[in-house]
């Protein structure tokens, strides 16, 4: 049972969205709980109220809105992403998946459909984890996966705490965070932020599961001194070290796995000055692969290259371990579902794992789940140049739609 | 001509001066124009005073104060270094120039000395170069190497101009910035912020020149991605092609000279987040040699270093140089006069190089000059760690006391 959305009206919804919090040509810094963040908060709930959903926000600011069924027994399907961004980032990202899930429920209002089971929209709060370094931070919480209340004593940068910045904002709201009643699915439509999908020529990813990752930091501790009158023999300079650690880290994936990647996104360094040997050096990792059984493999190695680089220089290194997540299989039921749906509506489909953790995953320990991609092209993302063509998103939006739209109709 | 200081009062002056931006034991936040460095010259200026001087204060906040000598056609003599330090900086680098100077003006007027040259001790603004880059700054205006207005321009890291920051703590003085008249000679003491007077077991460092260096900074400019879907061949990391530069330029001081030593100090890389491939990276170098020709040889092999790196991660690179010094050669006659003095007073002393700037390499272009050095323990600077014994300290500062007495009695 398929449908198709107002195309329009769904590209001036995304159009809308992407002005709020805007920092240039396609580009948004739009980070959890800022102002940025409530004022597409603001925007949606008003956007959800004009549809006549019913509106509850949970305690760690998860805006549900529901559309009733006729069945009274029957559980709700749950579909949404979320609005939150990264510096800098992408106007796809998260809000492609809430933007498409709210054009579905006001095409059902124009056509008057009667679903059986509720249909449910979520925006799910701080997926990035940029702000707050937990991603998929409230579709955690929501799962049971974390204790609400160690992460409201999480901090930003500036040492903020989540529960202070959701109250300031507005959004701490009374519904408990965990799923209300039994859920009968969850679906989410995201961009893929890899290239795979382009690869393949196909239109529509169908994504089985996600792989699973590890998230460490090195931090090396040298000595800081002057960068003239110290001889270079006489030095434990944290930053070389860092570095050695990290072109070892680039060959790490090449020797562990087809499919394994490996990265240090972040580096700090002290005291980050032009003439002064660095002191100390803090990195991070990422690493993942389809395979539990290799993520771990790739840690170690990972942690060997640290250790080996820290005794090439010199120096002392720490490491900790500082989040993971196994790989996860979604719900057959749910991925035969967008299979047949994008190909109900002409769409070729690649099935393909997500190698980005999602709320999905979370949500996945919850109810039957399963996610749709759409292309990124080139891959980009986390950046203004992540790109998808509206008839890319299009395409993904309906097979969403689509997908709901079943499900909420099936026995 | 050889002078002993008060060795008690020397001592409690040091301890003294470093209470003020004290942050930790023996460790110091006192960047130039901030509210530390504004107490640290209210306590000097008042210092100065109190020992009789006449205070000076001119447009890019160098602090005089001048005792008159017998003979009024004499020219004086300027003793003095900065009393600005690094961030999370050690208590001797500067200070110990500036308070043995001090002291030896108090202890001229316990013995009622009269010179023949007038002695005018200097506090020179922002020798450290940390908050607004350009070290030697005030020395360097004083002297004619930079443009005060061009000066006045410059910012820190919150966008604060020089000139407005030297206005909030009520130190841009009405005296021209340039030597009000000829100056007879300069003598720095300064810790040596290396380790090799301490490794040759001489007390004292009489200080000959001061290396050639050069500054600048490599811009790395990759493409942000999602650390997760974007496979490892498809990448282009801002922060490996960085990190294999640092490796690379920790190699070529070995392959270009004995004495060569090269640094990159500073990495800022974005968008600095733990899941996403970083887009831009930008480190910058610090290359020294005492031979002017060692230094350019050094720097065509860093920015080789760079476009190789660049190249092999398959990210663009852009070059600039920021700063530069060739060598220079202080005067045969200050230079012999601290090595008589030294001897005179029973010190062993070493002939060296300085591998640091110091604001000595600016007035050198006015007057003849040269510096002192003490021993710094295990040649740590630029940190806590930063270490003389007050034995060391006051034998120095004996002998910059005795080389500017007997410079001052010179016909």
């Amino acid at each position: 049972m398929v449908i198709e959305l107002n195309h329009d009206r769904f590209v001036e919804l995304m159009n809308t969205q992407a002005e709020i919090g805007k920092c240039g040509t396609r580009a948004l810094n739009r980070l959890a709980l800022t102002d940025e963040d409530r004022e597409i908060r603001d925007w949606f709930v008003a956007q959800l109220e004009d549809a006549g959903l019913e509106v509850r926000i949970d305690e760690i600011g998860n805006i549900f809105g529901r559309r009733d069924g006729s069945d009274p027994d029957a559980a709700p399907i749950l579909i949404g992403s979320h609005l939150d961004s990264q510096p800098n980032g992408g106007i796809f990202d998260g809000a492609l998946g809430v933007i498409s899930a709210l054009e579905f429920i006001k095409m059902l209002n124009d056509r008057e459909i009667v679903t059986r089971h509720p249909i449910e929209i979520v925006n799910w709060t701080n997926e990035e984890g940029s702000r707050f370094e937990v991603p998929m931070m409230a579709s955690g919480v929501w799962s049971g996966a974390f204790e609400l209340n160690e992460i409201y004593e999480l901090t930003d940068a500036e040492g903020k705490r989540v529960e202070d910045e959701l109250n300031r904002i507005g959004y701490k709201g009374a519904v408990p965070a965990e799923p209300s009643e039994p859920y009968e699915a969850y679906v989410e439509l995201h961009v893929e932020q890899g290239p795979r999908l382009e690869s393949t020529g196909a239109q529509v990813g169908v994504v089985t599961g996600v792989v699973g990752f590890h998230w460490g930091a090195a931090r090396f501790i040298g000595e800081a001194d002057h960068a003239g009158p110290t001889p270079m023999h006489h030095r434990g300079d944290a930053l070389v070290a860092a570095a050695d650690f990290i072109t070892g880290l680039r060959r790490v994936p090449g020797t562990v796995g087809e499919k394994t990647v490996g990265t240090v996104g972040v580096i700090d360094g002290s005291p980050n000055s032009i003439n002064v040997i660095p002191g100390e050096v803090t990195v991070t990792w990422d690493t993942r692969d389809p395979q539990d059984e290799t993520v771990d493999v790739a840690v170690d190695r990972v942690k060997q290259e640290a250790e080996a680089a820290a005794n090439r220089e010199g120096v002392a290194v720490e490491l900790s371990d500082r989040m993971q997540a196994p790989s996860v299989e979604f719900a057959p039921r749910v991925i035969d579902t967008i299979a047949e749906c994008a190909s109900e509506l002409g769409y070729e489909s690649q099935h393909m794992l997500s190698g980005a953790g999602h709320d999905a995953t979370y949500v996945s320990t919850v109810c039957d789940t399963a996610m749709v991609f759409a292309v990124s092209e080139d891959g980009k993302s986390h950046s203004p140049a992540e790109y998808t063509s509206w008839e890319d998103c299009y395409a993904a939006a309906n097979t969403l739609a689509s997908t709901a739209l079943s499900l909420s109709q099936s026995d």
